[in-house]
């Protein structure tokens, strides 16, 4: 009997590493010859570097990086595979290792310039820049990353991916050639963007975006607009900001001869989707891409069953999370999937009709919420047994 | 597909036979082809007459009574089945009704005279009395019961059944053959029980306790010692106590012939045990005098699936309690058994090694503990789904 283990995190108990471990060592308690499978998931969202690397038997480097203020801050970017071995350690029962022989570098945009890092009353969207996110990239690329897998999200920026850019080596200039320095409130000035001293090492790098959002970068829809209120932006500043990187963009585009600026996703994280669509990525949801570099797909061909999980599960989860993903590619093995989770909200019963054969909360016994999620990992195995026993039992298998 | 639903209440949550309904109405959802069979269990302990109502299709009686205070009350029995034909009203699914064609009656005795009904202040276990009891008893036979089933436990009461005895009719003489009053602090003048008055019905009713509890009448393990302190006896009433009782108990022994202080059971509800075992009353665990009289062996053999549960479970539910009960049944006819909980302690596991297929926590989202409760319906109807979906799943069946 074969049984995938492929959970996201449940927020604030257990990482997907844990508890995909958790699981495994549930179903074995139940089914002692089962071979289980861990494989730690993630969407895109926070703990998609710490889930690839703990899915490919990977490391985390930390990073000395800026913060969207400028601040010096410690990030973190995750590598496995690849032509040094270093990756290759096993930090799970999945260590499989790397298949094509090429090293797998992740990051999270947030692990530098994350909004969490900015208390709130800091918050300033016309200054903050995502240069940090240009000391994770480069970090990758010394790793002699070939290919590069970037979390979008949670940014405390605005500034299009200028920031990126300039710390990659590009140089903004105004029209009388002066260089304008990536900061928002400047971008209007920006007449050329000189993408000449860009690190030439980015030229062999495959970039992957994990993004969920398919906003534009432009207009009602799109960055300033969406998300810039939320990093702190007046109603004006948006209009300010949204202006701004529309300058910026122009110029980037002429650059590049890339039109970017509607293709779905340029807004996410605050325009840095633009930027790194100019530098040659691609956009993809969050899940597909963490699935692809996980190999999700060859692990669940004849697997018997899959296991998913995360904190929390209602209506929203099949809008791209962990579990909706995982029920997707189980579908196409024709694998039954059932899902764990801490909350089960009533919204959760859609996922019935979605492929999942049932959606288990983990929950024993109540009691504060601290004390709920420091049982997460009992919990949460109790509950894989319990579902494990209920599979295996014969009970009405007349038909 | 053959499906006994035989809970337990979820206390403060909804009662047996809300969950047997609950239960079956999820089981229909997943497997509408299912014929479900609802009977709601108890244990002997409170409720115990509402579940065998409704399970037999029965009815309640609201009965004027005493409470431990002599203090005007409204307790209530159930009658079901026999004669008149009024017992049969079917207030749930299952309505097989009687079969003996002879009506059952059930009483639990703190409807007349339980603690619950005393505040804390008012206590006073050496005038409390169980005269009230008599009143349950004699409504009862007044329905034309030829069977009693009474639930023992929860009493105020310290007397040694000596009011029951009283109020059918018994009278008590001191040696002077002057009348003495059933209250404990006047028992040690008690020289002979004279049970020529004693309700003549009694002679044809067969009576049942369902009572867990082994203690004898008398002595350290008796009555007043173990269960007298948390009715309010001190140290010295206690002695006081013991003493009456010792001097009641063997005048009753001398007037029925039967010797009963050292039934197991004796001593339980303050030694109303006692009285019913002089009146011929058999003592059995009280979840197996529910089996009986829900004629639960009946339902299960031949069943798929039993599903059971209460709003608690840990390892003292092995000890008697209901799900432990309808466990064992289940064993007897090779069916499977899932238990459902609001409330599943870590000591649960122990009773997978009990016939259990498994124990499964009905809570799906954390919250206040009233808010949790008052989903219990909700919350159990998602579980009992959950845990039918996993049953009926083909995965893991490859073996």
């Amino acid at each position: 009997m074969r049984v995938v283990c492929a959970p996201d995190s449940f927020k604030e108990s257990m990482d997907a590493g844990v508890a995909a471990a958790v699981m495994a060592a549930a179903v074995r308690r139940v089914v002692p010859e089962a071979e289980c499978v861990e494989i730690p998931m993630a969407d895109g969202g926070e703990g998609t570097t710490r889930a690839l690397v703990a899915a490919r038997g990977g490391r985390l480097v930390p990073v000395a990086v800026r913060d969207a203020l400028g601040r010096a801050a410690v990030g973190e970017i995750g590598v496995a595979g690849g032509r040094d071995g270093e990756g290759e350690h096993a930090s799970g029962a999945h260590a499989s290792g790397e298949r094509g022989g090429s090293r797998l570098g992740v990051l999270e945009v947030a692990s530098a310039v994350g909004i969490g890092m900015i208390a709130r009353e800091e918050r300033d969207p016309l200054a903050a820049t995502s240069v940090g996110v240009a000391d994770l990239v480069r970090a990758v690329l010394d790793e002699g990353a070939a290919r590069l897998v970037v979390g979008l999200g949670g940014s405390a920026t605005n500034d299009g991916g200028s920031g990126l850019l300039v710390g990659l080596g590009a140089v903004l200039r105004d029209a009388a050639g002066a260089v304008v320095p990536p900061v928002p409130a400047r971008l209007g000035e920006v007449a050329d963007v000189d993408l000449g001293g860009l690190d030439p090492r980015l030229a062999a790098v495959t970039i992957e975006l994990a993004c969920d959002v398919t906003n534009p970068l432009l207009g009602p829809t799109g960055a300033s607009a969406v998300f810039g209120p939320q990093k702190g932006a007046s109603p004006s500043d948006v209009a300010l900001l949204d202006g701004a990187l529309a300058t910026f963009v122009a110029a980037l585009e002429a650059a590049t001869g890339r039109s970017v600026r509607d293709v779905p996703g340029a807004g996410a994280a605050g325009g840095l989707g633009a930027a790194f669509l100019a530098l040659g990525a691609r956009r993809r949801r969050g899940v597909d891409v963490v699935i692809d570099a996980v190999g999700l797909d060859d692990a669940v061909a004849g697997a018997d069953l899959v296991l998913t999980g995360e904190g929390s599960i209602d209506e929203q989860t099949l809008a791209g999370k962990t579990p909706a993903g995982v029920a997707e590619v189980a579908a196409r093995h024709g694998v039954p999937v059932v899902a764990f989770a801490g909350r089960v909200a009533p919204g959760a019963d859609v996922l019935l009709e979605h492929g999942f054969t049932a959606v288990v909360p983990i929950v024993h016994e109540v009691g504060p919420l601290s004390a709920v999620l420091a049982d997460g990992e009992a919990n949460l195995a109790r509950a894989v047994a319990t579902a494990v026993r209920l599979l295996v039992s014969p009970a009405l298998r007349r038909g």
